[in-house]
């Protein structure tokens, strides 16, 4: 019986079956979350709908405390936590298993006097489990092992990006502190000019007004084009990277 | 006849011919329409040209009505609408044909006294009618083939975005809501900041302005490069897919 | 002699001799016009400086004037223009030669009573001059033969924004008239939102304020990342498929 | 004993060893540095922990003055420097033996009665220092690599980019400085409007607000898309290339 449910609650590969069915009914039930998240932020909606995002609330909790206990139950199907009681805790402190516990979590910890409804919002990180699902699907797959072969590249682009972005902002600090020391009386304040500019934000809430700080920040948007250009240029290489791999592979 | 009237009304390959010349003026009328929406939303030129407005109109409503018509009224020349009324229905149903309908129908409706005047906007849906008719241009053909091919990426890409933009939204109206209760009231309208920040368009009408607000923002923003980075790769991928199969086909 | 001459002033490959010290001398004398251009420009230094660049412009003139009567004497040592007078009529016509004529032309003008000073910003076309002289840069050649090659593709691609412009703008326009009215006055004012916004530049001089036009932005907006991520795709793969072709001729 | 002391301040290839960990000990000074210098920018900062920053200042230039005064003792042990005196002076000369020394000459100077601490900013550029221990680093040859052998395309695209700057800006001077002569009141502050509007930054403190102005700036904002999108497409051509290259060496 414990093999049966395990099948049934694990991703399915088959477009059809109990398995399947559960998967859609579980994203189904994780993006009405989401949404009502996201609806009861409104006030109007708060006070008029209370009971029933409570309501909706509980019957949430209930669907996803029973699937992760049957989970933690049915983890000792897996080979690596076969062990009846060591495989299951090291189940259990998996990332996924910890988001699945955080998301059902502050729901009960009132009952027992600790107030952590700060926490509602790990329910949120349940969506990634959509991707979880959707993991066999052959384009998800490309991004990801896109993402993983480029991985290294991508992160000392970010390192370089940010040394440079450490720099100018440094240097527009000691430019504009003196005209502006409302908006530039810390580096870490001119840091934010940094990335609003180099990522082309732009959203105008501080920029450079001087002379020498429009020149300045003038070459240093142009060369930022370049700069931003480097991630977009390496996952096109990976895309086509993966793709003569596969050609090869065809032949 | 109607054989006749069909290959003229159709899109043609050939560059001169009764059917070129009227591709060519369907398309210089159907601009002219959207040229005339545009200026006639001028309240100054609206007051002035009322009368020529009009007139224009109705000179086009009554060629789209007859081209609409023919088009009807031919459709049983092609294999699949030949049966004489379900065929013609059948044409009449599919997509293209129904903004042929709803681009005149505002116009006559007014008469049996119900007045869409609002659905004139579908005239400006007639623009697509220009795509098709350029659907023979090998450049267009390998942008629909690349869309299509990478389709299943983007919409992954898509949804990775939105999860993602989801998830910081959120946050950061934990974050923001505070300090800025009359921007950040709502998920809703965090997500507009979001979307905002994420797509790099940053208007500057909301964004965080708490320490750990611009710390969480900044990181986000930075990391939105690679995330924007993504579609841009996959296309290029693809074009550079259909390059190689084109040099292969051709050895 | 003509030949001789003809030799010097026409762009040179070789990396000295007097053609090449010619090229020099004019690209510097080109750009320090825009320079003058530039801080003429500046109510100070314009007070200030008057004779000065007064000076400048007499003596540019004067030379660019002689450069340009020697083009036109020598023109004829080129096969197409070798007929003596209709060959060098026809040289004239030629649009590089037109930029060049009214670079100088509107200094003379005002000596026979026409005043076009307007036509000044004739000279700054002259850069481009720079990039014909640089037209044997193996660099230069290759980004100018993507895009030639791919010039259909971004035409297109241009059409399809254009098209998906003028709709969004145009449904904006009737979502947001009524609650911005000084804003969204008319389509053409929404197009200049829909520009600002597609591109990703966001001034942040106009956006939707209602529910639903942020809604609809929103959507827009994140369509918008692949539609921009389109010209990056097309020059890209511009790129590969060049270096592909260069790679084939080697072996 | 020198050449023991040479291989431990070099940077590492292997994973432990003495030099191993000199090496991140220095990287590590290096980030406390930066973020030494980021947080006494803060008022309050700054006031209360005063003497900590001194303190870890005076740490850190006695590190640095060492590890500087032992890489000109052991600059002799490289081949190119090997004559004691001579030798040294030239590595002295290098460009990160000059950053090495500016990072902590303005320590020193107030002492001999100069004040330089201006150039306490040079400490930052130690920060370069990292990428020069990462070069060992596939994925940072890689990006160099890339960076180098597109080096002139890159030059070239940013030459065409300025050049359409400077005129585009020039034009829009001319329409904008009678409706805004305190925004567009010189060439030099329309160039300022011209690169935040080419890269797509766009903070909204200057931008067109004439009917003319908004047409050309519309038209020049979607022509845009398509420069900016050049060195995206240069870089990721020059990534499959290199991808190619590594792949034709394989076989």
């Amino acid at each position: 019986m414990r093999s049966t449910i395990y099948r049934i609650i694990e991703p399915s590969k088959k477009k059809n079956g109990a398995s399947h069915y559960f998967d859609i009914f579980i994203i189904i039930l994780i993006l009405l979350n989401v949404l009502a998240i996201i609806l009861e932020s409104e006030e109007s909606l708060r006070t008029i709908y209370r009971p029933v995002f409570r309501q909706f609330e509980i019957f949430s909790v209930i669907v996803f405390s029973i699937e992760y206990l049957l989970r933690v139950w049915t983890a000792t199907e897996k080979v690596k936590y076969s062990r009846p009681i060591i495989g299951r805790l090291r189940f259990m402190t998996t990332p996924i298993a910890l988001i699945d516990l955080f998301a059902i979590l502050p729901f009960y910890l009132p009952f027992i006097g600790i107030d952590l409804r700060f926490l509602r919002i790990m329910r949120l990180f349940r969506v990634f489990r959509i991707l979880k699902m959707a993991r066999y699907s052959k384009a998800f797959d490309l991004i990801q092992k896109v993402l993983k072969e480029k991985k290294e590249e991508l992160v000392i682009t970010l390192g370089l990006i940010s040394i440079i972005l450490v720099i100018i902002s440094t240097l527009m600090y000691y430019v504009e502190r003196d005209a502006q020391p409302e908006h530039f009386s810390s580096i870490s304040k001119s840091i934010w000019w940094g990335i609003v500019t180099l990522t082309t934000v732009g959203y105008g809430d501080i920029y450079p007004i001087t002379r020498l700080g429009k020149f300045l920040g003038g070459i240093i948007t142009l060369m930022s084009v370049g700069l931003i250009a480097l991630p977009s240029g390496i996952i096109a290489s990976g895309y086509t990277e993966q793709i003569l791999e596969r050609k090869r592979k065809r032949n």
